[in-house]
């Protein structure tokens, strides 16, 4: 199994509607691509200090399905209307048992 | 539950051998943190551009577990041996079902 990991920093001035409909339109995700084994997301709970801003962490059987996910247009459609104008992104796909 | 996410990227001059060794010291966690649910790290496979360079995936039942976990004298003698003075770090936590 792959799992994905994404953390963002929301650029200055973006509203808390914002990062409500963003989590509203992740959640929706698993509905739409038969790809994603499991899938998290969420906004950062504020218990320790020096942190990023959200999370986004997901499984997939392998890494052609992984990219099935990526380039898949509901993905990328939350990508570019939620994510990608409004944040920094960071990223890693490791393997696990 | 509580996700706990970190992202590394290692310093210039990192050698593989360090990535490994780190990978065993966090394997060693669970066995020693009782308040570990789950745990799982790893390198970045490189199936896409743009990636940060290790991933750790841990849960836990609550934050006050995971603070146990961030200041538990083995994580912390990993963190100031293997990642601290090795690596650019990001973590978010963040709620799961």
């Amino acid at each position: 199994m792959i799992r994905h990991v994404v953390l963002l920093k929301w650029n200055e001035g973006v509203a808390a509607a914002h990062i409500t409909a963003t989590k509203a339109a992740l959640d929706r995700l698993p509905g739409l691509i038969p790809q994603i084994v499991s899938y998290q997301n969420g906004p950062d709970l504020h218990v320790a200090p020096t942190n990023y801003d959200y999370a986004v962490t997901a499984e997939f059987e392998s890494a052609d399905d992984f990219i099935v996910y990526r380039d898949h247009p509901a993905h990328q459609e939350v990508v570019q209307s939620y994510l990608a104008p409004h944040s920094q992104r960071f990223a890693v796909q490791f393997s696990v048992d």
